[in-house]
């Protein structure tokens, strides 16, 4: 099963590690309701095994830019335009995921009613993982899309210069009783230890698609929602900056194409049809996108949150410093 | 400039070969409108230099299987469902392109009343290239989608079975004075005369997220329209089937998030800063998605839309059959 701790991790409990989150945000000035989204965006990434983008980044990411006044612990969150299919928040500086979330609501309550529905944030911060917000339209049994672009990483396809982020985009898709479709990547991968477009450097494994995917995701956030893109969002070696990042959501209701539980019925079929398909060698389990994440968070929620002993190390230092209780049991 | 003619290839004149193809589909049964829309979408891919899905197909594909009975010349093309955001439309096993531009025209039309929408069509056949569908939206100030799933010819990730489709996804944004950005790929590589998921066989590259794109574009296509999906297209082994391929199609208004000119000329920026970046060793471009194809399609027309000689003398062959002109100058 899907055992995902490491030696260099120890277990916290679900629960205790959202409300130790929540808190030490709300030491740091943050409102209550906007501290929990961000407790249970960050532990959601730790539970799915995405530890990237799950606490490490509270003391990493939001507690330094908030102390450093380059993140706004109370922002004034503005609607900047909006129509019965598409609302354009900004986001005011403050963290990414209270922001991201108030849109993917507002997309899946306009999709409800119009049948389909984008939303874009501007002046935001780093949001989590996409796949957390895709994942909200499965319950209203529709469709869900999420992006965000992010500080400058990679090269385009036959440049040099460092101009894309990892510009991760995520579909969520519901079945019946398998689990749900939950495609969250990056549109980057690691080469020799440097970021390079999806398919590679070059052309010869069809890396201009992936460069052409990340320039897709800096449209659809960055220039869309009249927020910064391209050069303008902050580089590698940059010193970090306010409110760069944008963000992208989508959501489409199934039944304005077919009723909504024969499609899910169709997606078991479809989803175990690649489960099932015979292996290649050396390998036991044809995955679906989502799979992994699933039974990893279906596993830590049992058996405990895995959490990087420096990372713990560091929010225990955090607790002394805020003065807040520190047990994670 | 982008010269794009081998010397295997004829040139020929773009309404030429435009009159010829339609020609030929008529004197086939197929009617005039629908022979126009075919002739309009295989004579666009030759000129945007993606030969493979161009009038080579004319004969390759659409004349064998008009003739062998495995496509309807005169399809009965229905409306499966119908909402002001969304359509599915059955394509009654007929030709791909006069039942995808009526899908993508419809869904054009929803957007312009509603803000945004989404087609899906079922039943049909090979439908030429997709960025075809999703340029349509172009001039009407809106993003525009276009995606099909295809016959089985690649592997997911970790299996050995053949069960994903080139499966394509295509996505074109409009700017002010660069030209349009056109991102149309197929979400499948060659990697050593195979066929493997964007990023390659294995995860190393990334290729389980080329994988999960293959299997979106097949839900959103054929579980999404109710048409055929996974194991019931049609494998590399396989007799050609009947309409077992569906299709997507969306379109979102650019003035939902903003003013349709200032994010327009946000493009403008945005692709020139790739399209300026520094090079890298050996490389004195950098493209963005479309741009080759936009100067291949300019200098075709100007010049002649190179045909492969065999191709050529394959439309000759056919016009004798048919007993129609064959002037293409």
């Amino acid at each position: 099963m899907a055992e995902t701790a490491t030696v260099d991790d120890r277990l916290a409990n679900e629960r205790a590690l959202v409300r130790f989150v929540a808190g030490a945000l709300r030491a740091l000035g943050v409102e209550a309701p906007d501290a929990a989204v961000v407790a249970d965006v960050l532990v959601a990434a730790d539970l799915r095994g995405i530890a990237s983008h799950g606490v490490a980044r509270l003391v990493s990411h939001d507690v330094r830019r908030l102390r450093d006044g380059l993140m706004a612990a109370q922002p004034t969150v503005t609607v900047v335009r909006e129509t019965p299919t598409s609302i354009v928040l900004d986001a005011g500086n403050g963290l990414g995921p209270p922001a991201a979330k108030r849109a993917m609501d507002r997309v899946i309550e306009k999709a409800r009613d119009a049948g389909t529905a984008f939303g874009a944030v501007r002046n935001s911060n780093h949001f989590g993982i996409a796949g957390f917000y895709a994942m909200l339209a499965l319950e209203h049994d529709m469709i869900g899309i999420a992006s965000t672009n992010a500080m400058r990483s990679a090269a385009p396809t036959f440049g040099r210069e460092i101009l894309l982020g990892t510009n991760p985009l995520a579909f969520a898709i519901p079945a019946q009783h398998e689990p749900p479709f939950v495609l969250d990547f990056a549109t980057t991968t690691e080469r020799g230890g440097a970021l390079a477009p999806l398919g590679g450097f070059g052309i010869e494994g069809g890396g201009h698609k992936g460069y052409g995917l990340g320039v897709l995701v800096d449209i659809l956030c960055g220039v869309l929602s009249g927020g910064a893109f391209g050069a303008q969002l902050p580089g590698p070696n940059d010193a970090p900056q306010s409110g760069k990042i944008s963000h992208f959501f989508g959501a489409i209701r199934l039944d304005g194409f077919r009723d909504a539980a024969r499609f899910k019925a169709d997606m078991d079929t479809e989803l175990r049809t690649f489960k099932e398909s015979r292996k290649s060698a050396g390998h036991d389990r044809v995955y679906v996108a989502g799979e992994i994440e699933y039974e990893k968070a279906l596993f830590n929620r049992t058996h405990g949150v895995p959490v990087n002993a420096k990372v713990w190390a560091g929010l225990e230092e955090l607790a002394g410093e805020l003065g807040i209780p520190f047990d994670l049991a």
